[in-house]
């Protein structure tokens, strides 16, 4: 159950109202959804939070979509059952295929195991991998 | 300091050697890395292991360097060492630049913290958001 | 669903019964939440956790509403949502405002991100942090 | 071994030495730690982190060694070696004494113990912590 | 809520089919549970981990029973619900009595206590514990 | 490096030494590990973690090598560098042998894949799983 009382679109403060249709515009969509609804019962936290999410997830080297796989890795990996929901929808939204969500199950999936395998025999770093400046 | 006796290349038994050669040729590359001698000591592990890898990082709906980003990007989540190299150099070797690299590591981070904003405030899944069939 | 069946206060064995008299009185409350009830499906852990939250919680060098914040700001990257619950509700009743809340949660979504930065990036500890005995 | 090359200060771009003198205006010291001579690698996340830092780590409502002993305990949760040595430098520098840092370790130990008993038990959260709005 | 449609028992492909039936085959059932229904969605994914479960967890130098309880261990530490519901009435159906359940809960919630003391304190490594080849 | 100046066995107060004594004694060994020395610096935390490991790994339902495999399979999903070698070496000593542990790894990778693939999916539990009361 939500630990505050989520600020609804249409009847919040202005400072908050503003920030609210930055991000339907800037996502092109006519609805908040929840995550900011919560966020907004700090607005200094709303603000900075949809900065931050504004500037990382904007296209780039990446591209959106690529971006929000990643976002699904990790969701996964932390188990975030709101972020797993919210960012597969927006991965579907973007482009993902049925056949592209399967395969990025199975990178997850299979990373998680070789990570522990890896941690769990302690494997050295091979000089290959080392970084070189 | 690993906890098995790694298995060499080239001084392996038939079964070990003809995995440690089956993945210089599907990787084209000339050296064993450690993950695979570690796994070696036990042969069962390493012919599942890479029988997996083999058939999940392969080629598919998902390019290899996004495949490997995905990596990169559960192997940081779960803090492991020997992965966060390995995947990091396979990507860079697939082509990940500079500027993908430093993206990549602001998704990473940004889904770090909002998972657990999204946890800590126990935020419900918008109705929106919840798959339809 | 919960995995054994709550034992009840009121209806209790002596052992487990004096138990739950000794948190009630301690926390000076009239009921005994579900936490309890669930380990005294087990007498020996009961008594033993019981023991331990008496000793780390009681006031000492750090306050109690301190060592509650520390204990929500673990619960949230651990994701456990009983935790999160009943160590927020023990909070607020020990004086957190809803300012603290923002900042505890805004403090912990940061650590999980810069955690992940440090890691990702295999940052190398400064010379000038590490202890000196 | 750190991913990228590090930014020394007084080495740097104007921009990104604009931030590190900021970093040691702001807290009030002569050098520049690891953390943000790597994240130099990218200015834009350099950038951002330090924006954020900055704001979610100033005194408010939380006083700054309780904002820095709940970073420890996320730290310690998430095994960031940087982070733990970086973060209880900086308690220990606004005053966490060795007792406090003693109670600080064992909160810590003892949530994720009682993290686990929660969630391996799948205990029901009471009706009594549910928030009230 | 469930990401992908479920395949339902009897009602799939004849390849899907194949992998239910030797599901129930081998493990002495009449029916199919969901973490096979939905892995479904994706054949060549339900395919390769039916392969690596049933050769991972059958008898060999671990008994069956000790399996499903590591199992469990790994699934409370990362709280998974669905593995922490499936295990744990796997253990119970190879004999897990309430008394060894307890002691399971027992070392699982202890064990993550001393990983952060371990973690924290950033203990190092007697040398005695260090592997001998 | 470590956080503490360590207690070093035969230098301590006599309250540490005792607990010392009594670790030597009840594991039959002639020396104390780290784990203990870094503990010591808190005398109330090295008592009661000491009583909880006395108590939760003392043989019981489960044996001492299954109750420490549960410990190694907890410490490797946590990557705990101490704990993984503190706790396989006293598997070793116990009895695991190399087959022993390579399927104890094998189940402890596994576990981490499925239990993404569980929450990635976002799997139903199914009603044949919950426990009857």
């Amino acid at each position: 159950m939500v630990m505050v009382k989520m600020v609804e679109d249409g009847k919040a403060s202005a400072e908050i109202q503003a920030i609210f249709d930055d991000i339907k515009t800037v996502r092109k969509t006519t609805w908040v959804n929840n995550f900011w609804k919560v966020l907004a019962s700090s607005p200094a936290t709303l603000t900075r939070i949809w900065s931050n999410v504004k500037q990382v997830m904007a296209p780039g080297a990446l591209d959106p979509l690529t971006k929000e796989m990643i976002y699904v890795a990790v969701s996964t990996t932390n188990n975030c059952e709101y972020c797993i929901h919210s960012h597969t929808a927006s991965a579907r939204a973007k482009g993902m295929t049925d056949e592209m969500y399967a395969e990025l199950m199975a990178v997850v999936g299979l990373a998680n195991e070789t990570n522990r395998l890896a941690n769990g025999y302690q494997m050295p770093v091979d000089e290959q991998f080392k970084p070189q400046f």
